[in-house]
């Protein structure tokens, strides 16, 4: 499908019918969020991918129990970094040393640059930067879900704290931020299965040269 | 160009050689950015698109004179809403209505949730939630360009004060929050243009289930 037919095919899913992701479209889906834009491509964020019953009834509960969260098929939970930290920049300085198979050293300017930039901010300030770059991941997750034609739900109507008790997030330094679930449209029974999109027009969004 | 290789072949292109980007790669990157999800559909960012040479050259000075604002085709700007009000959501609940060719009463309780949703939250707070929903729009944009095959490298480091005031959006109660700039990279010149794309491994980027 193209791109456009695909995200015009696209919906906010209100509900969804049970049915199972195959492997291989969610893989896809994972993939196309690891491969990710990024600030200075850190990464500060972790994808939680839940599919397991006991576990996606507990994300339930702590979503408004909204119905697509047992209806689909999984659950990604975006979580991103509460703190950010020099190790956070050896590990990535590490692993970008790796996978280039340069010498650590040549990184040295990149490495203070960066260091630099978290001693400039305050934490809150970068936890909020850091959930930003999650929110460019719900973006690339979205969009190679409308192009595998696996309906996605974006979510943020949940209760941060208790999710992040569910998931065990505080003990590694992450905090949820949104909830994407993956799975397929119940046609018969959402409400918002066969209605218009509703997007402003393109004057009406894009302002040029100006 | 299936989408995992097209975000392979992607990467945040450092330098670009002037060529400009056609206007129909240009309108579907633009399309799929319009197409994007956002929080109850409000769609609460604008996207300025600038290829005016004199005006690119005053965000270049506003962004840390990085090149490519100035060797791309279109630098595009998201700005979100500095502030929400309940004018906003009376718009977006006539645009529902004239679109899905519903009466308005019909929307009374959505109307009264999101209303409830911005006097719940404080102004800065509902600010930088319409900015995530810009970096969604970011996700799209990148995502389209990557299946265009045009370089599209998002930008954070420029001046946000002084960018606002060169394309005047506080009196359009717009902020700017991020940058994408489109164009063709300019392989000779740009020292990424080679390098292996660094990302974690799946077993360090997603957790399963727990």
């Amino acid at each position: 499908m193209k791109l456009l037919d695909a995200l015009s095919w696209r919906y906010a899913t209100k509900r969804m019918n049970g049915q199972k992701v195959p492997s291989e479209k969610l893989d896809t889906i994972l993939e196309a969020i690891r491969l990710s834009a990024s600030s200075f491509g850190l990464q500060p964020y972790r994808v939680i991918v839940v599919d397991d019953p006991a576990l996606k009834a507990k994300i339930h509960e702590s979503a408004c129990q909204q119905p697509q969260i047992v209806e689909g098929s999984h659950v990604l939970v975006f979580a991103s970094w509460k703190n950010i930290t020099n190790d956070h920049v050896d590990s990535y300085m590490s692993l970008i040393s790796k996978e280039r198979n340069m010498p650590i050293e040549q990184l040295a300017q990149f490495d203070e640059m960066l260091k630099g930039f978290i001693a400039s901010k305050p934490q809150e300030l970068l936890a909020n930067w850091a959930a930003r770059q999650a929110y460019i991941g719900l973006g690339f997750g979205l969009t190679a879900a409308a192009l595998e034609q696996i309906d996605a739900t974006p979510m943020e109507g949940f209760n941060p704290a208790e999710m992040d008790k569910v998931l065990g997030l505080e003990e590694k330094n992450l905090q949820s931020v949104a909830l994407l679930t993956l799975g397929y449209r119940d046609t018969a029974n959402d409400y918002l299965a066969n209605q218009k999109k509703v997007r402003l027009s393109k004057d009406e969004f894009f302002v040029h040269n100006r």
